[in-house]
Protein backbone atom coordinates (compact mmCIF):
# COMPACT_ATOMS: atom_id res chain seq x y z
CA UNK A 1 0.00 0.00 0.00
CA UNK A 2 0.86 3.62 -0.84
CA UNK A 3 1.06 6.56 1.62
CA UNK A 4 -1.30 8.13 -0.49
CA UNK A 5 -3.91 5.22 -0.53
CA UNK A 6 -3.56 5.11 3.14
CA UNK A 7 -4.65 8.57 3.41
CA UNK A 8 -7.36 8.25 0.69
CA UNK A 9 -8.20 5.15 3.82
CA UNK A 10 -8.31 7.94 6.45
CA UNK A 11 -10.09 10.27 4.71
CA UNK A 12 -13.11 8.17 3.71
CA UNK A 13 -12.86 6.44 6.87
CA UNK A 14 -13.03 9.79 8.63
CA UNK A 15 -10.55 7.68 10.78
CA UNK A 16 -6.68 7.52 11.31
CA UNK A 17 -7.03 4.61 14.05
CA UNK A 18 -4.35 1.75 14.00
CA UNK A 19 -5.92 -1.17 16.49
CA UNK A 20 -3.17 -3.12 18.32
CA UNK A 21 -3.54 -6.76 17.77
CA UNK A 22 -1.98 -8.02 20.92
CA UNK A 23 -3.63 -11.57 21.58
CA UNK A 24 -2.81 -12.97 25.48
CA UNK A 25 -4.74 -15.77 26.13
CA UNK A 26 -5.14 -14.80 30.14
CA UNK A 27 -7.16 -12.10 28.92
CA UNK A 28 -9.02 -13.25 25.51
CA UNK A 29 -12.84 -14.34 26.79
CA UNK A 30 -13.21 -18.00 28.13
CA UNK A 31 -15.42 -19.70 25.55
CA UNK A 32 -12.59 -19.21 23.06
CA UNK A 33 -10.19 -21.02 24.43
CA UNK A 34 -11.94 -24.22 23.03
CA UNK A 35 -11.45 -23.18 19.65
CA UNK A 36 -8.74 -25.05 17.57
CA UNK A 37 -7.32 -21.53 17.57
CA UNK A 38 -8.31 -19.24 20.14
CA UNK A 39 -6.08 -16.68 19.60
CA UNK A 40 -6.86 -16.12 15.26
CA UNK A 41 -10.54 -16.74 16.41
CA UNK A 42 -10.38 -13.45 19.06
CA UNK A 43 -8.47 -11.99 16.24
CA UNK A 44 -11.32 -12.30 13.74
CA UNK A 45 -13.78 -11.51 16.13
CA UNK A 46 -12.84 -7.98 16.88
CA UNK A 47 -11.34 -7.24 13.14
CA UNK A 48 -14.91 -8.20 12.12
CA UNK A 49 -15.94 -5.62 14.51
CA UNK A 50 -14.09 -2.68 13.59
CA UNK A 51 -12.64 -3.02 10.04
CA UNK A 52 -15.04 0.13 9.49
CA UNK A 53 -13.33 2.13 11.95
CA UNK A 54 -9.81 1.64 11.67
CA UNK A 55 -7.54 2.00 8.89
CA UNK A 56 -4.71 -0.32 10.28
CA UNK A 57 -4.25 -3.20 12.03
CA UNK A 58 -0.74 -4.02 14.23
CA UNK A 59 -0.40 -7.30 15.36
CA UNK A 60 2.67 -7.40 18.22
CA UNK A 61 4.46 -10.31 16.98
CA UNK A 62 5.74 -10.77 20.97
CA UNK A 63 2.26 -12.24 21.54
CA UNK A 64 1.96 -14.83 19.01
CA UNK A 65 5.93 -15.73 19.17
CA UNK A 66 5.36 -16.58 23.29
CA UNK A 67 2.92 -19.46 21.90
CA UNK A 68 5.49 -21.07 19.91
CA UNK A 69 4.71 -22.47 16.70
CA UNK A 70 1.18 -22.35 17.11
CA UNK A 71 1.56 -18.70 17.73
CA UNK A 72 2.97 -18.24 14.52
CA UNK A 73 0.48 -20.23 12.71
CA UNK A 74 -2.43 -17.53 14.34
CA UNK A 75 0.25 -14.65 13.22
CA UNK A 76 0.17 -15.72 9.65
CA UNK A 77 -3.92 -16.50 9.62
CA UNK A 78 -4.39 -13.06 11.03
CA UNK A 79 -2.29 -11.24 8.17
CA UNK A 80 -3.82 -13.38 5.58
CA UNK A 81 -7.66 -13.13 7.02
CA UNK A 82 -6.71 -9.14 6.95
CA UNK A 83 -5.05 -9.05 3.67
CA UNK A 84 -8.08 -11.36 2.24
CA UNK A 85 -10.88 -9.59 3.49
CA UNK A 86 -9.82 -5.74 3.85
CA UNK A 87 -7.19 -5.10 1.30
CA UNK A 88 -7.81 -1.44 1.70
CA UNK A 89 -6.36 -2.01 5.84
CA UNK A 90 -2.77 -0.99 6.10
CA UNK A 91 -1.23 -3.71 8.44
CA UNK A 92 1.76 -3.46 10.81
CA UNK A 93 3.79 -6.13 12.12
CA UNK A 94 5.01 -4.66 15.20
CA UNK A 95 8.03 -6.33 15.39
CA UNK A 96 11.00 -4.20 16.56
CA UNK A 97 13.73 -5.39 14.49
CA UNK A 98 16.67 -4.43 13.43
CA UNK A 99 20.32 -6.11 13.01
CA UNK A 100 23.28 -6.30 10.60
CA UNK A 101 22.65 -6.12 6.73
CA UNK A 102 22.21 -9.66 5.94
CA UNK A 103 20.17 -10.62 9.11
CA UNK A 104 18.03 -7.20 8.81
CA UNK A 105 17.46 -8.90 4.80
CA UNK A 106 15.49 -12.40 6.60
CA UNK A 107 13.73 -10.40 8.47
CA UNK A 108 12.37 -7.91 5.66
CA UNK A 109 12.02 -10.93 3.52
CA UNK A 110 10.06 -12.39 6.80
CA UNK A 111 7.70 -9.60 7.07
CA UNK A 112 7.34 -8.26 3.46
CA UNK A 113 7.37 -11.38 1.73
CA UNK A 114 6.59 -14.27 3.49
CA UNK A 115 3.62 -12.75 6.04
CA UNK A 116 3.05 -9.66 2.95
CA UNK A 117 2.60 -6.95 5.68
CA UNK A 118 2.38 -3.43 4.96
CA UNK A 119 5.30 -2.51 7.31
CA UNK A 120 7.49 -3.58 10.07
CA UNK A 121 8.60 -1.96 12.99
CA UNK A 122 12.22 -1.30 13.57
CA UNK A 123 14.22 -0.24 16.62
CA UNK A 124 17.19 2.03 15.35
CA UNK A 125 20.19 1.45 17.47
CA UNK A 126 22.03 -0.45 15.10
CA UNK A 127 22.35 2.44 12.29
CA UNK A 128 21.64 2.96 8.57
CA UNK A 129 22.83 -1.25 7.54
CA UNK A 130 20.74 -2.32 9.99
CA UNK A 131 17.51 -0.40 8.57
CA UNK A 132 18.53 0.13 4.90
CA UNK A 133 17.73 -3.83 3.74
CA UNK A 134 13.94 -2.63 4.67
CA UNK A 135 13.77 0.31 2.97
CA UNK A 136 14.52 -1.16 -0.28
CA UNK A 137 11.34 -3.02 -0.15
CA UNK A 138 8.76 -0.89 -2.76
CA UNK A 139 5.77 0.30 -1.50
CA UNK A 140 6.98 -1.37 1.95
CA UNK A 141 7.22 0.62 4.99
CA UNK A 142 9.35 1.02 7.97
CA UNK A 143 8.60 2.29 11.33
CA UNK A 144 11.12 3.39 12.97
CA UNK A 145 11.26 4.08 16.76
CA UNK A 146 12.01 7.87 17.68
CA UNK A 147 10.15 8.58 21.08
CA UNK A 148 8.76 5.67 22.59
CA UNK A 149 5.54 6.01 25.05
CA UNK A 150 7.33 3.74 27.99
CA UNK A 151 9.06 5.29 31.20
CA UNK A 152 12.66 3.72 29.28
CA UNK A 153 12.42 6.18 26.85
CA UNK A 154 13.87 8.57 29.05
CA UNK A 155 16.82 6.48 29.81
CA UNK A 156 18.76 6.80 26.20
CA UNK A 157 16.10 8.49 23.93
CA UNK A 158 16.41 11.95 25.82
CA UNK A 159 20.17 12.23 26.39
CA UNK A 160 21.75 15.24 24.29
CA UNK A 161 24.50 14.56 22.23
CA UNK A 162 25.37 17.36 19.60
CA UNK A 163 22.98 19.67 21.57
CA UNK A 164 20.24 18.37 20.72
CA UNK A 165 18.27 14.59 21.81
CA UNK A 166 19.27 11.83 20.51
CA UNK A 167 15.66 11.02 19.13
CA UNK A 168 16.13 14.02 17.40
CA UNK A 169 19.47 12.75 15.75
CA UNK A 170 18.09 9.26 15.00
CA UNK A 171 15.12 11.78 12.94
CA UNK A 172 17.68 13.52 11.35
CA UNK A 173 19.87 10.83 10.21
CA UNK A 174 17.35 8.75 9.22
CA UNK A 175 16.20 11.02 6.69
CA UNK A 176 19.88 10.74 4.88
CA UNK A 177 19.17 7.19 4.04
CA UNK A 178 18.85 5.31 0.72
CA UNK A 179 15.10 5.40 0.04
CA UNK A 180 14.10 6.76 3.33
CA UNK A 181 10.76 8.12 1.75
CA UNK A 182 9.68 4.26 3.33
CA UNK A 183 10.19 5.19 7.30
CA UNK A 184 8.01 6.58 9.11
CA UNK A 185 8.56 6.99 13.16
CA UNK A 186 7.55 5.78 16.27
CA UNK A 187 6.31 8.70 18.84
CA UNK A 188 4.60 7.75 21.86
CA UNK A 189 1.15 10.10 22.81
CA UNK A 190 2.74 10.78 26.17
CA UNK A 191 4.35 12.96 25.19
CA UNK A 192 2.38 15.49 23.24
CA UNK A 193 4.35 18.44 23.73
CA UNK A 194 7.15 16.64 21.50
CA UNK A 195 5.40 16.21 18.86
CA UNK A 196 5.95 20.45 17.77
CA UNK A 197 9.42 19.67 17.70
CA UNK A 198 9.35 16.25 16.32
CA UNK A 199 7.47 18.06 12.84
CA UNK A 200 9.89 20.54 12.24
CA UNK A 201 12.52 17.58 11.59
CA UNK A 202 10.10 14.97 10.04
CA UNK A 203 7.02 17.51 8.65
CA UNK A 204 5.64 14.69 5.83
CA UNK A 205 5.77 11.39 7.75
CA UNK A 206 3.45 9.38 9.27
CA UNK A 207 3.88 9.31 12.75
CA UNK A 208 2.91 5.50 14.20
CA UNK A 209 1.51 6.57 18.01
CA UNK A 210 1.01 4.19 20.59
CA UNK A 211 0.22 5.38 23.71
CA UNK A 212 -3.45 6.43 23.62
CA UNK A 213 -5.90 4.56 25.92
CA UNK A 214 -4.26 2.21 28.25
CA UNK A 215 -1.00 4.42 28.54
CA UNK A 216 -2.61 7.72 29.10
CA UNK A 217 -2.03 9.86 26.53
CA UNK A 218 -4.36 12.40 24.65
CA UNK A 219 -5.67 12.12 21.18
CA UNK A 220 -6.19 15.94 21.02
CA UNK A 221 -2.75 17.08 22.01
CA UNK A 222 -1.31 14.58 20.01
CA UNK A 223 -3.52 15.95 16.90
CA UNK A 224 -3.03 19.53 17.92
CA UNK A 225 0.83 19.13 18.11
CA UNK A 226 1.82 16.36 15.50
CA UNK A 227 -0.92 16.62 12.59
CA UNK A 228 -0.14 17.21 9.33
CA UNK A 229 -1.81 18.72 5.98
CA UNK A 230 -2.19 14.64 5.30
CA UNK A 231 -3.17 14.12 8.88
CA UNK A 232 0.15 12.14 9.13
CA UNK A 233 -0.54 9.78 12.03
CA UNK A 234 -1.63 6.42 12.60
CA UNK A 235 -2.77 6.15 16.78
CA UNK A 236 -2.23 3.33 18.42
CA UNK A 237 -5.14 1.79 20.81
CA UNK A 238 -4.67 -1.88 21.83
CA UNK A 239 -5.88 -3.03 25.26
CA UNK A 240 -8.84 -0.32 25.67
CA UNK A 241 -10.24 -1.49 22.51
CA UNK A 242 -9.13 -5.03 22.44
CA UNK A 243 -10.00 -5.82 26.08
CA UNK A 244 -12.74 -3.53 26.89
CA UNK A 245 -14.53 -6.44 27.86
CA UNK A 246 -13.47 -9.97 28.35
CA UNK A 247 -16.99 -11.27 28.35
CA UNK A 248 -18.82 -12.60 25.26
CA UNK A 249 -19.57 -9.63 24.22
CA UNK A 250 -15.70 -8.79 24.09
CA UNK A 251 -16.30 -7.84 19.94
CA UNK A 252 -19.36 -5.23 20.73
CA UNK A 253 -17.59 -3.36 23.50
CA UNK A 254 -14.42 -3.88 21.31
CA UNK A 255 -16.53 -2.06 18.54
CA UNK A 256 -17.83 0.50 20.88
CA UNK A 257 -14.70 1.94 22.35
CA UNK A 258 -13.00 1.93 18.39
CA UNK A 259 -16.42 3.97 17.46
CA UNK A 260 -16.07 6.52 20.61
CA UNK A 261 -11.74 7.27 19.80
CA UNK A 262 -12.63 7.05 15.24
CA UNK A 263 -15.97 9.66 16.49
CA UNK A 264 -13.49 11.93 18.13
CA UNK A 265 -10.94 11.51 15.19
CA UNK A 266 -13.75 12.80 13.03
CA UNK A 267 -14.28 15.12 15.30
CA UNK A 268 -11.03 17.02 14.82
CA UNK A 269 -10.68 15.79 10.91
CA UNK A 270 -13.70 18.27 10.72
CA UNK A 271 -12.21 20.86 12.38
CA UNK A 272 -14.69 20.66 15.16
CA UNK A 273 -13.06 19.56 18.24
CA UNK B 1 22.88 -22.37 32.66
CA UNK B 2 24.80 -20.28 35.23
CA UNK B 3 27.46 -18.05 34.47
CA UNK B 4 29.64 -20.31 36.77
CA UNK B 5 29.07 -23.27 34.59
CA UNK B 6 29.80 -21.60 31.21
CA UNK B 7 33.18 -20.46 32.54
CA UNK B 8 33.66 -24.26 33.70
CA UNK B 9 32.80 -25.56 30.10
CA UNK B 10 35.01 -22.99 28.61
CA UNK B 11 37.99 -24.27 30.58
CA UNK B 12 37.12 -27.76 29.98
CA UNK B 13 37.00 -27.51 26.19
CA UNK B 14 39.45 -24.79 26.39
CA UNK B 15 37.10 -22.61 24.01
CA UNK B 16 34.92 -19.86 24.37
CA UNK B 17 33.83 -20.36 20.90
CA UNK B 18 30.26 -19.41 20.54
CA UNK B 19 28.54 -20.56 16.46
CA UNK B 20 26.45 -18.75 15.22
CA UNK B 21 23.87 -20.87 13.11
CA UNK B 22 22.41 -18.69 10.24
CA UNK B 23 20.81 -21.41 7.78
CA UNK B 24 20.33 -19.88 4.29
CA UNK B 25 18.78 -22.08 2.06
CA UNK B 26 20.56 -20.00 -1.03
CA UNK B 27 23.89 -21.70 0.67
CA UNK B 28 23.58 -24.54 2.28
CA UNK B 29 24.54 -27.49 0.68
CA UNK B 30 22.13 -28.34 -2.49
CA UNK B 31 21.80 -32.04 -1.25
CA UNK B 32 19.97 -31.17 2.02
CA UNK B 33 17.28 -29.27 -0.16
CA UNK B 34 15.64 -32.50 -0.69
CA UNK B 35 15.37 -33.32 2.76
CA UNK B 36 11.86 -32.32 4.78
CA UNK B 37 13.40 -29.75 6.79
CA UNK B 38 16.49 -28.58 5.64
CA UNK B 39 17.61 -25.56 7.72
CA UNK B 40 17.27 -28.34 10.90
CA UNK B 41 19.32 -30.84 8.68
CA UNK B 42 22.04 -28.46 8.29
CA UNK B 43 22.18 -27.06 11.43
CA UNK B 44 21.93 -30.66 12.93
CA UNK B 45 25.28 -31.94 10.88
CA UNK B 46 26.76 -28.10 11.90
CA UNK B 47 26.14 -29.48 15.58
CA UNK B 48 27.12 -32.94 15.02
CA UNK B 49 30.54 -32.10 13.86
CA UNK B 50 31.34 -28.97 16.54
CA UNK B 51 29.68 -29.54 19.42
CA UNK B 52 33.01 -30.68 21.35
CA UNK B 53 34.91 -27.60 20.11
CA UNK B 54 32.63 -24.94 20.99
CA UNK B 55 30.53 -23.80 24.35
CA UNK B 56 27.79 -21.69 22.48
CA UNK B 57 25.61 -21.61 19.74
CA UNK B 58 23.67 -18.97 18.37
CA UNK B 59 20.53 -19.54 16.09
CA UNK B 60 19.98 -16.12 15.08
CA UNK B 61 15.76 -15.57 14.54
CA UNK B 62 15.60 -13.89 11.26
CA UNK B 63 16.72 -16.85 9.06
CA UNK B 64 14.39 -18.80 10.83
CA UNK B 65 11.38 -16.19 10.52
CA UNK B 66 12.06 -16.00 6.72
CA UNK B 67 10.87 -19.25 6.08
CA UNK B 68 7.43 -18.66 7.79
CA UNK B 69 5.94 -21.52 10.25
CA UNK B 70 8.42 -24.20 8.98
CA UNK B 71 11.03 -22.12 9.48
CA UNK B 72 10.14 -21.70 13.13
CA UNK B 73 9.87 -25.35 13.27
CA UNK B 74 12.97 -25.51 12.09
CA UNK B 75 14.15 -23.12 15.35
CA UNK B 76 12.38 -25.27 17.25
CA UNK B 77 13.84 -28.83 16.24
CA UNK B 78 16.97 -26.88 16.38
CA UNK B 79 17.07 -25.85 20.09
CA UNK B 80 15.71 -29.05 21.22
CA UNK B 81 17.88 -31.23 19.38
CA UNK B 82 21.12 -29.13 21.15
CA UNK B 83 19.23 -28.86 24.61
CA UNK B 84 18.55 -32.95 24.67
CA UNK B 85 22.06 -33.94 23.46
CA UNK B 86 24.37 -31.00 24.35
CA UNK B 87 23.18 -29.45 28.00
CA UNK B 88 26.26 -28.44 28.26
CA UNK B 89 26.19 -25.88 25.64
CA UNK B 90 24.96 -22.39 26.21
CA UNK B 91 22.40 -21.62 23.69
CA UNK B 92 22.06 -18.02 22.23
CA UNK B 93 18.59 -17.01 20.62
CA UNK B 94 19.56 -14.13 18.52
CA UNK B 95 17.08 -11.91 18.33
CA UNK B 96 17.57 -8.30 19.17
CA UNK B 97 14.33 -7.83 20.97
CA UNK B 98 13.01 -5.10 23.23
CA UNK B 99 9.86 -3.48 23.72
CA UNK B 100 7.83 -2.34 26.26
CA UNK B 101 7.03 -4.28 29.54
CA UNK B 102 4.19 -6.20 28.71
CA UNK B 103 5.72 -6.84 25.43
CA UNK B 104 9.10 -8.32 26.46
CA UNK B 105 7.44 -10.56 29.15
CA UNK B 106 5.90 -11.78 26.05
CA UNK B 107 9.35 -12.44 24.33
CA UNK B 108 11.28 -13.35 27.22
CA UNK B 109 8.31 -16.35 27.89
CA UNK B 110 9.24 -16.86 23.93
CA UNK B 111 12.82 -17.65 24.03
CA UNK B 112 12.99 -18.77 27.81
CA UNK B 113 10.24 -20.74 28.02
CA UNK B 114 8.58 -22.03 25.03
CA UNK B 115 11.74 -22.47 23.08
CA UNK B 116 14.19 -22.90 26.39
CA UNK B 117 17.17 -20.82 25.50
CA UNK B 118 19.42 -19.80 28.03
CA UNK B 119 19.74 -16.67 27.05
CA UNK B 120 18.61 -14.21 24.37
CA UNK B 121 20.29 -10.63 22.51
CA UNK B 122 18.04 -7.51 23.08
CA UNK B 123 18.41 -3.95 22.01
CA UNK B 124 18.61 -1.46 24.42
CA UNK B 125 16.93 1.74 22.48
CA UNK B 126 13.49 1.43 24.58
CA UNK B 127 15.61 1.71 28.01
CA UNK B 128 15.26 -0.23 31.66
CA UNK B 129 11.36 -1.20 31.28
CA UNK B 130 11.68 -2.96 27.84
CA UNK B 131 14.81 -5.08 29.26
CA UNK B 132 13.90 -5.90 32.94
CA UNK B 133 10.88 -8.58 32.07
CA UNK B 134 13.58 -10.44 30.57
CA UNK B 135 16.33 -10.33 33.42
CA UNK B 136 13.43 -11.54 35.97
CA UNK B 137 14.27 -14.65 34.73
CA UNK B 138 16.60 -16.76 37.13
CA UNK B 139 19.57 -18.57 35.18
CA UNK B 140 18.66 -17.15 31.97
CA UNK B 141 20.46 -14.32 30.59
CA UNK B 142 19.82 -11.14 28.02
CA UNK B 143 22.70 -10.12 26.00
CA UNK B 144 22.20 -6.45 25.53
CA UNK B 145 23.41 -4.69 22.49
CA UNK B 146 26.28 -2.10 23.64
CA UNK B 147 28.58 -1.60 20.68
CA UNK B 148 28.06 -3.62 17.64
CA UNK B 149 30.70 -5.10 14.66
CA UNK B 150 28.43 -3.61 11.83
CA UNK B 151 29.37 0.14 10.16
CA UNK B 152 25.81 1.42 11.30
CA UNK B 153 27.15 1.26 14.77
CA UNK B 154 29.32 4.88 14.36
CA UNK B 155 25.57 5.73 13.98
CA UNK B 156 24.32 6.02 17.00
CA UNK B 157 26.39 4.31 19.37
CA UNK B 158 29.38 6.31 19.46
CA UNK B 159 27.53 9.63 19.75
CA UNK B 160 28.66 11.57 22.76
CA UNK B 161 26.54 12.23 25.44
CA UNK B 162 27.15 13.78 28.87
CA UNK B 163 30.49 13.48 27.93
CA UNK B 164 30.88 9.94 26.84
CA UNK B 165 29.66 7.75 24.09
CA UNK B 166 25.97 6.76 23.74
CA UNK B 167 27.36 2.96 24.40
CA UNK B 168 29.16 3.52 27.43
CA UNK B 169 26.22 4.90 28.97
CA UNK B 170 24.12 1.92 27.57
CA UNK B 171 26.67 0.02 29.56
CA UNK B 172 26.34 1.99 32.87
CA UNK B 173 22.85 2.96 32.97
CA UNK B 174 22.24 -1.04 32.84
CA UNK B 175 24.38 -1.88 35.55
CA UNK B 176 21.68 -0.08 37.76
CA UNK B 177 18.43 -2.23 36.49
CA UNK B 178 17.16 -4.83 38.40
CA UNK B 179 18.60 -8.16 38.45
CA UNK B 180 21.44 -7.18 36.43
CA UNK B 181 23.60 -10.15 37.05
CA UNK B 182 22.04 -11.24 34.61
CA UNK B 183 22.97 -8.95 31.93
CA UNK B 184 26.22 -9.83 29.39
CA UNK B 185 26.57 -7.38 25.96
CA UNK B 186 27.29 -7.58 23.00
CA UNK B 187 30.43 -6.08 21.83
CA UNK B 188 31.86 -6.24 17.82
CA UNK B 189 35.08 -7.89 17.60
CA UNK B 190 35.84 -5.10 14.41
CA UNK B 191 36.54 -2.45 17.57
CA UNK B 192 39.26 -4.59 19.70
CA UNK B 193 40.26 -1.25 21.12
CA UNK B 194 37.11 -0.35 22.71
CA UNK B 195 37.41 -3.28 24.64
CA UNK B 196 39.73 -1.81 27.07
CA UNK B 197 37.45 0.99 27.85
CA UNK B 198 34.41 -1.18 28.17
CA UNK B 199 36.37 -3.56 30.49
CA UNK B 200 36.47 -0.50 32.99
CA UNK B 201 32.60 -0.31 33.18
CA UNK B 202 31.60 -3.78 32.79
CA UNK B 203 34.68 -5.81 34.29
CA UNK B 204 32.85 -8.88 35.73
CA UNK B 205 30.15 -9.27 32.39
CA UNK B 206 30.86 -11.67 29.72
CA UNK B 207 30.43 -10.13 26.42
CA UNK B 208 29.62 -11.52 23.51
CA UNK B 209 31.68 -10.90 20.64
CA UNK B 210 30.65 -11.33 16.88
CA UNK B 211 32.94 -9.77 14.04
CA UNK B 212 35.56 -12.39 14.39
CA UNK B 213 35.61 -14.31 10.56
CA UNK B 214 33.69 -12.92 8.01
CA UNK B 215 33.41 -9.60 9.49
CA UNK B 216 37.46 -8.71 9.70
CA UNK B 217 37.83 -8.53 13.45
CA UNK B 218 41.40 -10.24 14.86
CA UNK B 219 40.81 -12.90 18.00
CA UNK B 220 44.24 -11.74 19.78
CA UNK B 221 43.20 -8.44 20.14
CA UNK B 222 40.01 -8.84 21.41
CA UNK B 223 41.33 -11.03 24.03
CA UNK B 224 43.91 -8.79 24.85
CA UNK B 225 42.12 -6.21 25.81
CA UNK B 226 38.75 -7.91 26.39
CA UNK B 227 39.06 -10.75 28.14
CA UNK B 228 39.06 -10.70 32.06
CA UNK B 229 39.67 -13.54 34.81
CA UNK B 230 37.31 -15.88 34.27
CA UNK B 231 37.50 -15.49 30.73
CA UNK B 232 34.62 -13.34 30.16
CA UNK B 233 34.41 -13.32 26.01
CA UNK B 234 32.15 -15.67 23.77
CA UNK B 235 33.75 -15.03 20.73
CA UNK B 236 31.10 -15.50 17.56
CA UNK B 237 32.06 -17.11 14.32
CA UNK B 238 28.96 -17.51 12.01
CA UNK B 239 29.75 -17.62 8.62
CA UNK B 240 33.45 -18.56 8.32
CA UNK B 241 32.46 -21.80 10.04
CA UNK B 242 28.86 -23.03 8.59
CA UNK B 243 29.70 -22.21 4.93
CA UNK B 244 33.77 -22.94 5.23
CA UNK B 245 32.39 -25.41 2.25
CA UNK B 246 28.73 -25.40 0.13
CA UNK B 247 29.34 -28.89 -0.85
CA UNK B 248 28.82 -32.29 0.51
CA UNK B 249 31.63 -31.80 2.82
CA UNK B 250 30.68 -28.88 4.44
CA UNK B 251 30.36 -30.38 7.97
CA UNK B 252 34.02 -31.48 7.78
CA UNK B 253 35.22 -28.30 6.60
CA UNK B 254 33.09 -26.89 9.17
CA UNK B 255 34.77 -28.79 12.15
CA UNK B 256 37.91 -27.79 11.04
CA UNK B 257 37.45 -23.91 10.84
CA UNK B 258 35.81 -24.16 14.15
CA UNK B 259 39.28 -26.58 15.40
CA UNK B 260 41.68 -24.07 14.11
CA UNK B 261 39.64 -21.40 16.14
CA UNK B 262 39.58 -23.51 19.41
CA UNK B 263 42.96 -24.35 19.11
CA UNK B 264 44.36 -20.37 18.79
CA UNK B 265 41.76 -20.04 21.74
CA UNK B 266 43.44 -23.00 23.51
CA UNK B 267 47.04 -20.90 22.76
CA UNK B 268 45.73 -18.00 24.38
CA UNK B 269 43.81 -19.85 27.46
CA UNK B 270 47.22 -21.52 27.87
CA UNK B 271 49.06 -18.18 27.97
CA UNK B 272 51.32 -19.29 25.25
CA UNK B 273 49.86 -16.81 22.40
Amino acid sequence: MTTQQLHSQILLKKSFLCIGLDPDLEKIPSHLLETDDPIFEFNKAIIDATHDLTVAYKPNTAFFEAYGIKGWKSLQKTIQYINENHPDIFTIADAKRGDIGNTSSMYAKAFFDDLNFDSVTVAPYMGKDSVEPFLAFENKHTIMLALTSNEGAFDFQTLTTNGKELYKQVLEISKTWKNSKNLMYVVGATKAEYFAEIRKIVPDSFLLVPGIGAQGGSLSEVCKYGMNDKIGLLVNSARAIIYASGEDDFAAKARFEALKVQQQMAEIMNGSL
